[in-house]
């Protein structure tokens, strides 16, 4: 497996109206990025902290993991996202190590990466995302 | 503010026996100090991936927040922390913005960095920690 850093950390929020100004104002980060991802029924804004991304998700519908995130634990970190060379390869690393996958196959998510999901409860409690950026290969 | 990255990211576990082969046979990272804090009833394992650490906290008594934690909400990423090139300069800035401290000075915590704990209430939910490595300056 050949995980270079942390990409981003998914964080569950209820508004970005409300996060975006705690990040910006009282962190100092810059957003830079505001993006829709339908299929997960998601808003994300992204901020830069050195090497690492902080991705905010804001639920665009009630029935959207997200929500369900939020009503069961409250607003929080969500997933933790590694950056490696590539998702397919280090998915059947993974399973044949005996990790759970929640995506067998890589698919395309925010800001174009290609990710993929592994379950909770064979990562040690940690919702934890592959990612590749394919512009880098 | 002057956050240069995230410096580390605590993750509870109920065992470092059992999530330090995940860490390093799956993931491939490799821990590099094992550490008990103990005002904090933690035993503590650390791994670099990239500019940030990756923090395992296991409890070594009951009555541990991180034990309570675990109770609670089960195993998973229980708070993250940022680098700053001062603590006690980033706590009366944040403090001044209205947010709620759990630390009100720096106190020293694991691998010998000055920290400050800012409360989830005031942060969406997020437990922050603000640290600074005192051999830096």
């Amino acid at each position: 497996m050949d995980i270079t850093h942390i990409e981003h950390l998914g964080i569950a929020v209820k508004s970005l109206d409300e996060a975006i100004p705690y990040y910006e104002k009282v962190l100092g980060f810059k957003c830079y990025n505001i993006e829709e991802v339908a299929d997960q029924k998601v808003r994300t804004a992204f901020f830069r902290v050195g090497q690492t991304k902080i991705e905010l998700l804001e639920p665009t519908s009630e029935d959207s993991t997200i929500a369900k995130f939020i009503e069961k634990r409250g607003e929080g970190i969500h997933h933790l996202a590694f950056a490696t060379n590539g998702v397919a390869d280090a998915l059947a690393e993974v399973e044949a190590k005996g990790i759970r996958l929640i995506d067998k196959a890589p698919r395309r998510g925010a800001e174009g990466l290609n990710i993929a999901f592994l379950h909770p409860k064979s990562t040690i409690g940690v919702l934890t995302e592959l990612c590749e950026d394919p512009n880098k290969k």
